[in-house]
This record gives structure tokens, C-alpha cells and sequence, in this order.
């Protein structure tokens, strides 16, 4: 789930050569244009040169030799231009702001700097929402996070005037911006020049050619580590296995600098434990060389003979059935999903639902205290970007035949743009499950009912790969008006090394308790270390407009009055109206129960319910820690399962906009803590979706996603069901199939 | 794997034969063989003689001609013989039995009786568990609930014998088995040959033509309803609409009784309240005049040219992927699942996962302690049957079109046996989910990965509509072992009139509190009922065998020691063996969370863990009733959301064997207060899925689809991911599809 990232190097000099060395002779794999975009040719040492010529080079895919449906735009993107206010930054706006900061002084002194993040600055909310299509956009302005001599800095580039406006410079909170991918690469690859570090390694007997070095982020644990921004560095075994995950080289932990480039610190407190085997560990297909044909599944599809029922306006505008929004991809949160209007059949009105959601943070502590496991706390939105950390969908895998996909344009560190090609997904799907139905036996000399409606959804994916964890992340819209966020994961467990082979070989205390292993043992010398995950979203719901409440629908018993009733009790449901943001911190109870609903006060339905939406929680988890603990201060936004606030455009990202060694003085616990208004005001809502997870060995060598969910649902926003008059499926609509090898 | 050609081919077989019978003679609706089978000539009024006309009656159905998949067997089943020991009941046993019960004591007296079960004396679990293919059956058994004159009695009916065995003769524990339909039949005329009732009608301004009543499980308040079996009585208008339960002649409530046929009681506190109107009601879509075809969707569906992965063999057994199972419908759980047992390629073992699980019972308390509302507390598996309660399935709609069907035999209240057709369904879904994945940039000159697996699964579906509300039943394979049971709530609203047709005329006290409306009003002068829904599934699983534990492993924050770790705290997991049942009672938390296993402990892993599956709790609801109110005493089986019990053949019926107007004094809860022994038993456990549901104006006039859902997972069941070496998806797999329009 989080660093590891990048080690990528040799490989990625490899390839990049190899690549130059093709465009400058014969063959030619990927569009040449991007090359100039690009220009990786004089920083081919750059891995996100490297890694986006990757992205390009089919070649390279271990499976699956398809191409993935064509987008309706050029793979370039050289000449895209905005076409709405939220459309991200193009091509050639990433260019203008870093000519524009070339020449700021800021940039100006030659000390070393770094862009960590550029980005659209989203115009005020009201602009956006008075926009219509045919009006000039309001003014491009791109929003800079940069680091100049160990500084952070907030910048707006303004790009029709080329003003640049410091908003916060220096900024003086605590933690750092995200790590860019040269800084992990250093990290990577500083402790083969560390003369203690590979002394240690032969002393284990391992081949330092088979070592691979990733750094995780270390978390912030107090004074010790301040004023330094550092990473901690561990190792694996690649020996035998493309899955080193399952090899690490235990108890040895590197502190780095990231900022002077030292190793400040090495820890080895593993040197008896052996790195375990790699047998069984490797999960590539093409490495099967007997692969499983007993009882195989035949071929399944979704098909769609008519094509999608969705179109893609203007690169980034989906409409679908009733739906319609607007979505584009971000490196720090991956997909952000805004302008969510659904079209009311009864009125003819397009209605707004949500202006903007995201996943704002993720949290995800390990649960081992000891010297080598304590500080695995991550926020890898925060620390790492959702959207940086994604490689391009696998089509037909990762995706159905039938979806169509968008890319990311983001900056690397330098300020050039990149494309981050197939980024996010667009489907239609159908499971075979039923929107709505009803059999009815004839009576009273009426006719037999049998209506059934078939449901149809659209789904939106992304899947970030933050290291060993791959994050599959959904928005699901429904044509009855409910939106799902579901979050799967798979990926690879972080386990820890252990001389154990059996489980009967664990010490036991005078009394017969068991040493804390702090996890299951998985397979030899493994543990899988129990970890929690929780993904944070924002949802700025408007519903109806800005202007809405929330409002706690209370579920409790009510005893009856003697002689009310034959019934000593019933459940009953006691609206409140939520005043004050410490009222909206919300922990789930089954035995406490309420619907939580955003509604407008201001509009009312046909039979004077004001129209609302609700939060639906399915599976959670919450977090157990110590609210004193220094993750849980840094996690705090998980400390409650819901939450809600005054719209504000600074709060946006719930682990504070600099995470990375934060202190959790920026984090939405303390907004909230402001128990400012939110009565009848524009508010945002924060929903944790939480697991815990306690390895098994089904979990080895690779997980089997586990995924939850939750919904916003239509309460009274609709004057009856919005799907009443949907059309069941017909034989003669459906599609004709043959088998591939008989078609073709 | 290739039954699709067996299907074709008894297709064009029975084709041929078609069009010899058509042009031998002239018109015929269904099959004439069927007619004898059910003798419906003489008893045209018998609602399950009507019904069974309506299911073979293809001009009937209001949409969707199609003709279902065609079904490895013959349509009127006569001639089916039983495979396996655990097959339900064939027409010829069925008759069998009928002609055994006919000449036995019980009666012959001519005396008033009723056949309200007639379904296989399952044989020991243990002969079940030895039987392999080959073996000769185990004696086939009837087992019998009849009512003679009042008194129901438990028989058994050996066939190959004809020894009737008076289990439980007559029976003297409170509560009636289900009401037959020719009762609920008499009940819902009954009203009309009563002057008062004609009367109440006639004085409200409604035609006598336009009314329909329908019978409601009068539940059990205290000892004025004992030692009579009764039913209330409920009617509604269904003039200018199909959708009469939105049309309720509010507040006039009959108490009939079923024995007797009299009505014992009119009770009308709804005269001033008006009729909803009939507008906006209907949901048929033949009949909306002006079909909505704005943006409609493009036809989607499920492909599979070579057809579906799995088989169904000797009519019972179900193999697909590693999974193997019986399947069989049932008048009262509407499906049981047997024998589940999973295909383990590491040892290639065959492993027992689950002996039989089904739907239990459900319980459905409204929130209304009025007259004319407060019995509404229904135990819909027991006081109706959700087998009884099915009606065929609409291919296409309520399955996807690569859907086999299952059909339903069951005997009718005289004995004779009929077919429920097309009862359940079979098919494989894909909805473009991710079985696992993980992409991983290439690292110290590994090569790049990128595999990702696409997620199958198989369903087994069956919907009951049990009145206004349907079920839809939906037992879910993955590969990777995990068995999902989801439960769909649709269907139709039960409401209560209201003089209000908006929310600003209801009346405040003078401290402004509104007056108690029970529920949401949700069009004009309708208001929807708040209410529970919960479904209680029976497990009886035996991981690797019969002789299990069940473990919680309770997760709970751990401080560290000063100095022990940078870190305050932790989370640790405590293994807890589960002793007695009272410790199997158990309440889910999200603040005090465990798993909760059910281990083999004389079975481990190769690294010595106990072999195990997992129940994994998803989005649920717990009641909030008062333990002590009847209702609630008769739902005890709700009072936790997991129980476990030593397994006993008699005890599998959560609300009792005789559920309607039961006293609650054999339940779950009384079973479980034992507490007996259950560590290394053989055990089964017992879950609770609830849901809340304060209706919105949404689910008016037919509700959209709540579903939720839980897990049965391996947990160290396997020694490692079992779909490890799964395939991907191929371009060259997949079908290749044209639009019906086009290729036809």
C-alpha cells in the first residue's frame, strides 16, 4: 500500500536507451509526438520519462496484447484546450506555468526546486455553477505546490495575466508535500553506497544484486524527527521471485534524509531471521508453465452489439441515462467526480446532487509497535497522490470489453507534463441483477402481474498501485438515483519475516500465552502483520442547490401507553437537525441507528418532504487506536465514521494538505473542532470507510479483493420512483453472439 | 460444460414433437400431461389450480415472450426419479404418499383435513455425508405436518414401506403450521358474504366489484387469540389500478377465523379517511401509452457463446469452477443448499465447506401500535412459505439470458403434486469486478507486472412475493471460496391511509411536536410505514468435516509498555473458543469488533492453523423492540445478529416448526438459552440480515431494489489464494456480438 516505489531505475534506463536507440534507427513503438511533449531524450535518468515510456511501450505488457478502445481525443494531447471550468490543465497549460515560474524569483536563484504538485485552481464554486456551456471559461489559473531550499511554498499562477500570487510562501505548518518519484528513487538506491548496509547484506549471505530498497514513509512520531524531512528505507529479496514483498530482509530499517540525501540511521534488529522462500510466490501467468486447465471457465463477457449508452462530451463531460457530470483525473486524489446534476423525468429539470467528491486521505496503520513496524502509518493520498501512483488499466481485466478510458495529464517534478495513458475507466455494467419487480397472482378477476426491471449501472474506476497495495476505487451511478463509492482491495500483504515455519513452534509464557506475533503466519517464515485501512472521501453534496442541512434521523424504541396497544413497543424515527459541526461527528452504532440525510430546508416535494439525499453506510470499520497516539492524531479524520463541515475551499484533504511527517494540526478533526454552523448552509460531508484486516493465508502470495461500499441515495429528492417507466429486456433488443474462434 | 448441446438438442426434440402435436390436432396451451398431473378441471377455483393454469398460460403474461432456457428434464416431471438422498420428493412419490396417507386411521374419519407439508424425511446426516454416486438410496421418506379437525399432526411416511410413523401425533406446542392457500383463499372472500362488511363498503362510496382483501398473519398478542386459528383481514380498492396496496381502505380490519370460516370481528376506525387515488399507481409497462424512450439505454447482456461453465447433474447437483453442491427448491426455505463442497487443487481433495444452509425464517415487525397496524409483525417463512410464495421467473429480467432454471414440485394442500416452473435460476455474473490484481513498475531490472484477474461468480437465485413485499434470494460462488448471501428487498409497500395529501397540514401539539405519523407520507393521503425486515439464515457448516468450534477473534486496542515503541498503542487480535452457546450469542459492534471462525480443530495448514472458514457480517440492522413485547418474544431468533447451536435435526426452523401464532416458546433464543456444549461439535451458526426501512418517496409505487448481503469466507481453509493461477481474460476468448436487428 504505499512506497516501494521506486526502484524502477535500471530497468527504466534500459528501456529508455532501448527506445532511443529504436526512434533513432528504424522501428518506432508509441506515438513519436509525445516524445517532443515530453522531452525525455535529455533526462532519461528521469523515471517518470522512463515510466511513461513504459506506459507507451506495448511491448512491455507482460499479457494481454489488446488495445484498448479509442478515446475520443489524440493520445498526445498536445493540442487539447479546456472546454469547461474544471477541466484539469492541459498539455500546453502545464508548459505556460512552468515557463511563467522559470521566470519568477522565486525560481530565479538557482537553488535547487522542486514542483510538487500543479494543478487546476478550481474557480469559486459559484462561477462554476452560473457556468453553461457556450459561456468563456473564467480565468485559468493553475495552483503550485513547490519546494525551494527545503521550503514549501503555495502559489497561484494566474495563466491569462502570468501573475503568480504567493498564497503561502514560505509555508510554516507542519509536514511536507508529496514525495515525488526522484526523491523515492534516491532513497532507493542510497543504500548500495552505504559501506554498513552492504556489509550487513553479506553477512545475511544475499547477493546484493538480488537486494531491491524501497522507501516507506516514516510517519511523524515526534520532536526527534522535525525539521528533517526523511523517509525510512527497507529491503527484499528479488531472489527467484518477481514478488520480493514476500521476501523481506527483516529488522533492517534505513533512516535517509530527503532533503541532504544522507542515510542518518541504520537499525538491524532481524539478523536471525531468515528471508523466507520464494516458492509460490511468484503470480504471473506467463510464468505458469503448467498452468491449471482442469474444469477452466468458459469465456463471459458483457456486451453492448449498440455500443456504451454514454457519451464522453468534451472529453470530461459523462452523460448517462439520467446522469450527468463532470470527471477528471488528479494526481493526489485520483479521480475527482464534480457537477453531479441528475435529470428529473417529472419536472424535465437537471438537478443538482453533488458539486465535487473525492477520496480525500487514506489512513492505514499497522499494528506492530516494535523497532522495525511502528511508524507503518501511511496517508498515501497525502503522501504519496492516488493518481501518481496509478500504471495504465489493463483492458478486459481490469476493466470489460465494453468501457472507455481517459488519461491523466499531470507535471512531473520539473514542470513538464506527462500523459499517465488509460487512468480511469467508463462502463456500463449488468450482473444480472433486478432494479426493481413485483409478481402479483391474479385476483379478484384483475390480470397476473409480472414486472421486472433488469438493473444497469455505470462505473467509473481507477485503480491506484501505492507499492505493494493496489486500490481499486469505483463510483457506481444507479438509474434509480443512488451513487455507489466502493472500494476494493488486492495487492500484495506487507508481511514480516519470522523464524517460524509452523505455528506450533511459537513460544509460549508460563501461563500459556502465545508471543505476540502481532499477525498470522501466512507461510514459512512469514507473518502477515494485522493493518487497518481507511479511505476518507469528501462529498459536497448541493442538493438542490448550496444551501442544505443535515439531519440525523434518529431510529428508537417508543413504549406504548397501558391500554395504547396489544404492542408493548415500536421503533420510531426522531428527525434533528444537526446545528454545529460537533453535532455532525458521527461514530455508527446497530443499536443506535439513524439515517443521515442532507436535505433543502428551501424546496419541498409535491407532498411538502423537503428533498434530501442520504448517507448509507454499509461495512466499516473504525479505528481502535489511542486518540493520543501520534497516527491516530496525524488519522484523526477516522476517529468518527462521519462528519460534517462548513464548505470551505482550503478543507479539502483530511489528513491537512501537507501529510507527509504532519503533526494532525491541519486534519478535519480540527476543523471540525470549530463547531462551526451548519444549519441551512453549504456543507460538506466526510465519509471513512474502514477495514480491518487480519492476514490469512488465502491473502499469499497476492489477495483476492476485498471491497466495501457505501451509498448516497435519493430520500424524497423525487416525487415517486425515477425509474417507474424503465423498459424490461426484450429478447429481439439483445445481442447475437458466436464464439471468437468460430466467428472469425 | 457442454450442456448447452445436450439443451439444444432436447430443444429441437421437443420442438419436433410440438409440431407433430400441433398439427395433429388444433390449439393447446401447455402441456396436456400436465393436466391430469394437477386434476385442476373440477377445482378451477382453487387458487393453486388458478396459479398453476396462469404459470402455463404463456398468452397470460403480461411482457416477455420468450421462451425460458429449456431445462435438462421434462416439463411435467412425471417420470423423475430421485438421485441423490437429499432430492426433494417426486411427483410419484408425492402421490405415493397421498395414496399411503389415504387408507391410514388418521384419515379415514372423513374428517376436515389439510396437508400443510409433504417434503422429504431428509436421511441422517451422516448417511448423507457416506453416500457417493453409485450407492443405492438411502429409504426415501416422507415428512408430513397435517391438521385433521383442527389438531396438527407430525408424520413420517416411509415410501418404500408405506409405514407412516406418528412422529409428534397430535401436537401440543403452540402455533399452526402455514396457512394453506385454499384458506387464505376462503379468507379473502369471506368478507363479501357479510352484511356489515357490504355495509362499511357501500357507506364509503366504493363499488363492492372494485374491493380486494387479502389475508395478514394475525400474529400472537396474549390469550384472547388462543386455542383459535385466525387471521386478520384487510381490503383495498383496486379501481383504475393493478396496484391496489396503494389503495387501502384504511382503519377496517375483520378477524376471521380459518377453522370455522367465520368472521368473528369488524373493527372500522377509518371511516373519515379517503382512498388514495389511483393516479401515478400503476408500474405495468404495457401500459404507459407514451413510453418514456428519452436517452434510453442500449441493449446489455451477459455473453457466454460457448454457454455456461457449469453442469447440473442427475437434475440436483450444481459443479462449477472448484464448487459442488445440491440444490433444491422447498415450499418453506424456497431453496436449500447441501453439500457444499470445494475442489482443492493444491491436494486435490474434495473438502466439505457447508452441510445445508438456507433462509430460516424472516421477521417483519411494522411500526405501528394502532389497531388496524399493530399485528403486522409477519414470519414469512413459517406463516406462508417462501417456496409456496414464488412465481416463475422472468427470463431475462429476473436472470440474465445465460440463466438455467430449476422448477419447483410441491404438493398441494390435497396431496397432489405441482410444478412450480422456472422456480429458481443458475447462471454465471460478470459484472467487470477484479478477482485480484496488482501492478508493480519494474524494479532493479525485474521486468514490469501487470496481472490482473477478472472476477466470475456463480448465482443462485429464487424471489419470493410474499403479498406486496419481494425477496430476492441470491446465493453467490466466488473461485476463491467465498460464498455470498445477498437478500433484495422490492416489491410493493404496505400503507396506511392518511386524511393528509401534504405534510404542512399535520397537526402540532402545543409544544409544536407533530403527531405521530408512523412512517413518511409519501404521495397524496398515503403515508409508507416505517418497518424491519430480517432474515435469519441457517449454517450448518462443517469445515472439513462435522466436528467444529467456533472462535471469536476479538480485536481490541492494545497500550504499549513506556518505552516500549514510539507508539501509544495498538491493535491486537485474542483467539476466543467459543464454549457454550450462550458465548455464541453475539451482538456486532463496530467499537468492539471480532471475526468470527467456525475451525476444524483436528485439521491444520501445512504452517499449522486450524482449517477455517469466516462469517463476515456486512451492512445490517438490529431490533430495537422490547425483548419481552410478543412480537419480539416470537422473533427472539433476532436478538443477536449470530447464534450457535450443536446441530439437531429438529431444530432448523428459527420461529419454530409451527410458526403462525406461535408464543415464541421455540425459537432460536429458547434453544439457545441451553447453552449447551458447542466447542468441537458439530455446530451450526445462525445469522441475522436486517434492514430498516423508513420509506421515502422513492419506493412509491414500487420500490427500487435495497439489498445487502454477508460472507462465508475461507480463512486459512486453503494454503494459499486458490485462484492463484487463474487465466485472465483474452481478446481471442471473448464473443464476438452483432445487434439481433442486424444479424437477423
Amino acid at each position: 500500500m504505499e512506497p516501494k516505489l521506486f526502484f524502477r531505475l535500471f530497468l527504466l534506463i534500459i528501456t529508455v536507451c532501448f527506445i532511443v536507440f529504436f526512434t533513432s534507427t528504424s522501428f518506432s513503438h508509441g506515438p513519436s509526438s509525445t516524445v517532443k511533449l515530453f522531452d525525455c531524450t535529455n533526462s532519461s535518468s528521469s523515471p517518470l520519462c522512463a515510466s511513461r515510456n513504459f506506459l507507451f511501450n506495448k511491448k512491455a505488457r507482460p499479457i494481454g496484447k489488446n488495445v484498448p478502445k479509442t478515446k475520443p481525443k489524440n493520445h498526445d494531447h498536445v493540442s487539447d484546450i479546456p472546454n469547461h471550468p474544471l477541466d484539469p490543465l492541459t498539455v500546453m497549460e502545464i508548459n505556460k506555468v512552468r515557463s511563467i515560474l522559470s521566470s519568477h524569483a522565486l525560481f530565479a536563484s538557482r537553488a535547487p526546486h522542486t514542483l510538487n504538485s500543479v494543478v487546476l485552481e478550481e474557480p469559486d464554486k459559484n462561477l462554476v455553477r452560473q457556468w453553461v456551456k457556450g459561456d468563456q471559461l473564467p480565468p485559468r489559473k493553475a495552483s503550485v505546490i513547490a519546494s525551494v531550499s527545503g521550503d514549501s511554498h503555495v502559489l497561484t499562477v494566474d495563466l491569462s495575466t502570468n501573475v503568480v500570487d504567493l498564497v503561502d510562501s514560505p509555508v510554516r505548518k507542519s509536514g511536507y508535500p508529496i514525495v515525488t518519484s526522484e526523491e523515492m528513487d534516491s532513497a532507493a538506491s542510497a543504500p548500495f553506497s552505504n559501506a554498513d548496509f552492504n556489509r550487513t547484506i553479506l553477512s545475511r549471505g544475499i547477493n546484493l544484486t538480488d537486494v531491491v530498497c524501497i522507501p516507506m514513509s516514516s510517519g511523524w512520531f515526534g520532536n526527534k524527527e522535525d525539521n528533517k524531512r526523511v523517509t525510512k528505507i527497507q529491503c527484499f529479496s528479488t531472489q527467484g521471485t518477481p514478488n520480493f514483498y514476500m521476501r523481506p530482509i527483516e529488522g533492517l530499517t534505513l533512516l535517509f534524509d530527503l532533503d541532504t540525501k544522507q542515510i542518518l540511521e541504520i537499525t538491524d534488529t532481524g539478523q536471525s531471521i531468515p528471508i523466507p522462500g520464494s516458492t509460490n510466490t511468484d503470480y504471473r501467468y506467463s510464468n505458469f508453465p503448467n498452468r491449471d486447465k482442469t474444469r477452466p471457465l468458459n469465456p463471459i463477457s458483457i456486451e453492448q452489439p449498440h455500443g456504451p449508452s454514454f457519451v464522453i462530451e468534451d472529453n470530461h463531460i459523462v452523460k448517462w441515462a439520467n446522469w450527468e457530470f463532470h470527471l477528471k483525473p488528479d494526481p493526489r486524489a485520483g479521480l475527482i467526480i464534480s457537477r453531479v446534476r441528475v435529470h428529473d423525468r417529472d419536472t424535465e429539470e437537471t438537478r443538482e446532487v453533488m458539486y465535487k467528491g473525492f477520496v480525500s486521505e487514506l489512513f492505514i496503520p499497522y499494528m506492530d509497535p516494535s523497532e522495525a513496524w511502528y511508524f507503518k502509518t501511511y496517508m498515501d493520498a497525502g503522501e504519496y497522490g492516488l493518481g501518481l501512483q496509478t500504471m495504465s488499466l489493463e483492458p478486459l481485466n481490469d476493466c470489460p470489453r465494453n468501457a472507455v478510458y481517459m488519461d491523466g495529464i499531470f507535471a512531473a517534478s520539473d514542470g513538464t507534463p506527462f500523459v499517465r495513458e488509460n487512468m480511469i475507466c467508463v462502463f456500463e455494467s449488468y450482473a444480472g441483477d433486478i432494479a426493481w419487480r413485483h409478481t402479483e397472482y391474479p385476483v379478484a378477476g384483475m390480470p397476473p402481474l409480472r414486472e421486472v426491471r433488469p438493473k444497469v449501472t455505470l462505473v467509473v474506476r481507477m485503480v491506484a498501485s501505492v507499492g505493494n497495495y493496489d486500490y481499486i476505487i469505483d463510483y457506481e451511478f444507479q438509474t434509480d438515483g443512488l451513487m455507489r463509492a466502493k472500494v476494493g482491495l488486492s495487492g500484495i500483504l506487507m508481511v514480516k519475516g519470522t523464524s517460524y515455519v509452523n505455528k506450533n513452534q511459537v513460544k509460549k509464557d508460563k501461563e500459556g500465552n502465545e508471543e505476540e506475533l502481532y499477525g498470522n503466519i501466512l507461510s514459512e517464515n512469514v507473518i502477515g502483520v494485522i493493518h487497518d485501512h481507511y479511505v476518507t472521501f469528501y462529498l459536497d453534496l448541493d442538493v438542490d442547490g448550496p444551501d442544505n442541512s443535515f439531519v440525523k434521523v434518529n431510529l428508537k424504541r417508543q413504549e406504548t401507553a397501558p391500554g395504547e396497544s396489544p404492542r408493548k413497543s415500536y421503533m420510531k424515527a426522531v428527525r434533528n437537525f444537526v446545528k454545529t459541526e460537533k453535532d455532525g461527528q458521527i461514530k455508527l452504532s446497530l443499536y443506535d441507528p439513524s439515517e443521515y440525510h442532507v436535505i433543502n430546508s428551501g424546496k419541498t416535494t409535491r407532498v411538502g418532504n423537503p428533498t434530501g439525499y442520504k448517507i448509507v453506510p454499509r461495512a466499516t470499520a473504525a479505528s481502535l487506536l489511542d486518540h493520543d497516539d501520534p497516527p491516530q492524531k496525524r488519522g484523526a479524520f477516522t476517529n468518527n465514521q462521519i462528519w460534517v463541515t462548513p464548505y470551505n475551499k482550503s478543507e479539502q484533504w483530511a489528513g491537512g494538505l501537507f501529510t507527509y511527517q504532519s503533526h494532525g494540526d491541519d486534519t478535519l478533526a480540527v476543523w471540525s473542532d470549530r463547531d462551526r454552523d451548519i444549519e441551512n448552509k453549504d456543507i460538506v460531508v466526510w465519509y471513512t470507510l474502514g477495514f480491518h484486516h487480519i492476514p490469512c493465508q488465502e491473502d499469499f502470495p497476492i489477495m483476492p479483493t476485498v471491497s466495501s461500499s457505501f451509498d448516497l441515495k435519493p430520500a424524497n429528492f423525487f416525487e415517486r420512483n425515477p425509474i417507474l417507466k424503465a423498459a424490461p429486456n426484450f429478447e429481439y433488443d439483445l445481442p447475437v453472439c458466436g464464439a471468437k474462434s468460430v466467428s472469425t
